[in-house]
């Protein structure tokens, strides 16, 4: 279906994308300028964040791009299966959680629990998220100028050259980005079981049955956020880690004490983890009927469930790209690449997901732009080893920086500021607080968040930041920034707060910024 | 009561201030080290926010300060009956507001508005505020070393001589810090009647009963953020205001993109916004029972109600200093300063709400600390006459730096990114969205927000921001610092955001940060 010369509305969009879900549509939907040719100076393989952002850069610098998804719009995974539908959930999670604290106090009627269905959350979303999928498709072809092929495989026959609907096009670079899956792992049995799920066959097929109880194997961010939407919704979580929660590699700037406070509140919540133990098998017939656990003192147990979630990390499909290129790709299959996103073959590029973690969204768009960038020929590179990082419990977790700990070993002489003040007991004290925690302040203050920061003292530079409540992300990405250009405790003390602020670290820092030598608060 | 050498816990603190405030304790709270004698380099009187900022700032510095204020506690007004009930009150807005959108539909029971009630929340508010209050007071001692004297009365005898009860304690400069209060228009009759409430009477000495409608007499920040919440709770409402909302002149930067958005979306919440009106009467025997106001077209019409709430703006209580001091004020009454907060008398120094608008909290906070700095002997000036703001309705509403309008006068080329996009109508696209907003996007997108940021073309400077929606006030206290250090485009592309964040600066800029030639989105 050639779209190029005709302009859909956002209702358009949304009819021809459910249709192509749905079948009536087979075609590839193009958006191609033919009067050009079929050559292009960069072809993403992947329409997903990475791709997208990649190709807006492209366009931008004057190249011309193509980009292919298998899906009928851009935008990936994300907004399909992924980071959209986890923010819905996570979301709903708070809202139940402040619910059932309140039921029948207050204007909150009595919290009915058998109205909570994860079913009608995934119903809303997928009934939702083509919306989101055709905003994509509009943006991209109406603002960005970009040219797509969707709703059709990209095959790469060479490094120059790719197929698709067997056509094949011709291009000086190939920008691989079609990102990673569930990691399903070999040594445990039974993960075929109906009931067995992960965050994508959650939303696809979709689960179609209310579960009484959930094991989640695994204790990556995947297994906590969407951990603590199903407890919130009434379906008791137990969750089976090796590593203690948020102890795992993939996590780096865990504060203990910010930890401690999310893992408390989790368990506070009604949440089993069950940590230092190895998932063995899913037991049942066809169907699960429970987890057999490996338990700390060498024990073995069998939990039983009628809902199994995967919560343990990612892999990447990149065997087609070995095939046809012989890109080098490290043990578990990620590209390799190095800071400006050139794999081992040059011309080819690889981003996103598919180069392996952090698996987050900053990190596919900007490795999308740096390719962009090289291959207009500036020399760019991205370094993505020190980020902003967040997740969701029934709160939002954020943090920056170093850990208090890691700065201590780092610094000979640091300032800690934090709320509730060290040895002062969490439901003595109803701060902090602001928008999203003001209810918890006033009936359970012990609920009402954690925050700490920490200075240098001979630089008097910001070191780290660490939030636990609602409304702090947004500013989280300024202070990675911040942090990064140097920011200290006085520029800190002197900027503009807006009252009450989620995390109070500029009025915090304006207390302790007169001393000549810092001191903790 | 000699406080000095006891250390009180938060518990301990907690019951002193009630007693105090039930008329049990009627002696002062003394922390004075009187092995020190009687002299002060400074003496604030309020121990509001600016009073106590200012107290810890001259600390810092070496100085020997006293506080003192007629509550049992420092903080003032703010944790007392301003900010944090409103908070509170706004957080319940938001609430209700999600619950009756989505009532009787997923986890969401039907929406009992006989249970929503104003008394209550009043209640709840009234039986906590005594938490922050016991923080201030402990932290004020044990981290900050404080001296003060609270639920005493402090009497300006000279510029060096300040009494509180019948003791009379000598200092070198004095600090005025004895905020302000709501402003009762003197044309407006019948103002004194029962049924008559402002933000402070509403907690003190409290709403005693349901109202069945509110009638709001001006149209300033408090009037949109209580009138959201009153109406919110089933209690309908109707602002009458003679300027078009937040088109008055104690706002500045309102984008009218940004002003539309939130005054329709009141409107579609059920509230009547009268402007172009002057209110003339309220009506009634004792009790009030309406408003009589002359409209635009210059008829008079009688508003009926059983609940008149002012939000007509505020005055200081700065006679008593005129009179023992002789300090200039202006036609208003509030003290007259220049920028390191210095009155027309050498020693004096006023801050926070006494000197005028804007009554906010990073006002009077670095009012104090600039008032001690100076003191001090550090020349340092403060300049607010930019600043970042916000209000709330049933959202938050944030923004800094310039209009678009404004830009377009002052830049000659700028670039403007928003969402909705210009010409989409707000109801086709569930964007922006973020925590706090994902269940309107998936049931009722036109409720999901709206944001924008403005570039100049030539310098590639972020001029402005501007959001309606949840959780990105936080970010603007650093996006206004971020904006007057000259942040451009390319660095905000650059940046390393947290998906979903609230606001989509970072990415959206990235979008268009290829561009040599700026283009908006």
């Amino acid at each position: 279906m050639d779209l190029f010369s005709t302009s859909l509305s956002m209702p358009e969009w949304e009819t021809l994308i459910h249709r192509a879900e749905v079948g009536d549509v087979n075609e590839a939907l193009e958006n191609i300028d033919r009067s050009k040719g079929t050559e292009f100076d960069v072809i993403f393989i992947g329409g997903g964040a990475g791709g997208r952002f990649g190709s807006a850069y492209s366009k931008a610098r004057g190249l011309r791009q193509l980009v292919v998804d298998k899906w009928p719009f851009l935008g990936g995974s994300c907004p399909h299966q992924a980071c959209v539908p986890h923010h819905l959930f996570s979301e709903a999670a708070r809202e139940m959680d402040y619910m059932r604290w309140n039921s029948d106090t207050l204007w909150f009627t009595k919290f009915e629990e058998e109205r909570a269905s994860i079913v009608d959350l995934i119903d809303l979303f997928k009934r939702g998220r083509n919306n989101p999928h055709a905003f994509m498709n509009w943006q991209s072809k109406e603002q960005l100028d970009m040219e797509y092929i969707l709703n059709a495989e990209a095959i790469v026959i060479d490094k120059n050259t790719v197929e698709v609907n067997g056509e094949r096009f011709t291009t000086k670079n190939i920008v691989l980005g079609t990102g990673s899956s569930t990691f399903v792992p070999p040594e445990i049995k039974g993960l075929d079981k109906a009931g067995v799920y992960d965050y994508a066959t959650l939303i696809d097929p979709g689960l179609d049955y209310e579960p009484t109880s959930c094991v989640i194997i695994g204790g990556s961010k995947v297994a906590m956020e969407y951990g603590s939407f199903y407890q919130a919704t009434g379906c008791h979580t137990t969750i089976l880690t090796r590593s203690p929660l948020m102890r795992t590699k993939s996590l780096h700037h865990i504060d203990e004490d910010l930890r401690r406070y999310v893992v408390d509140n989790m368990r506070l919540r009604g949440m089993d983890i069950i940590e230092g133990c190895e998932p063995l098998e899913v037991v049942g017939e066809e169907r699960a009927t429970g987890v057999r656990v490996r338990l700390a003192d060498g024990t073995e147990t069998i939990i039983e469930t009628d809902f199994v979630f995967l919560g343990t990390g990612e892999r990447p499909h990149t065997q087609p790209f070995v095939d046809a290129l012989g890109i080098d790709v490290d043990e578990k299959g990620f590209v390799k690449v190095n800071a400006r996103m050139q794999t081992s073959i040059p011309g080819i590029y690889a981003i996103g997901d598919l180069i392996g973690a952090p698996m987050e969204m900053f990190k596919a768009r900007k490795c999308g732009m740096t390719a962009a960038r090289n291959i207009a020929g500036e020399p760019f590179e991205f370094d993505f080893s020190e980020y902003p990082d967040f997740l969701h419990t029934t709160y939002e977790v954020t943090w920056v920086g170093l850990t208090e700990d890691e700065a201590r070993e780092q610094y000979e002489d640091i300032t800690v500021i934090q709320m509730p003040p060290k040895g002062m007991p969490n439901g003595d004290i109803a701060l902090p607080v602001s928008e999203g925690t003001m209810l918890y302040a006033f009936t359970r203050p012990e609920l009402s968040g954690f925050q700490k920061c920490i200075y240098d003292n001979h630089s008097r530079r910001l070191l780290g930041a660490h939030h636990v409540g609602m409304g702090a992300k947004d500013a989280f990405q300024y202070l990675d920034f911040l942090i990064k250009k140097g920011i200290t405790i006085d520029e800190m003390g002197e900027m503009n707060e807006l009252f009450i602020n989620p995390e109070h670290f500029i009025q915090l820092s304006r207390l302790r910024a007169g001393h000549q030598n810092l001191v903790d608060l």
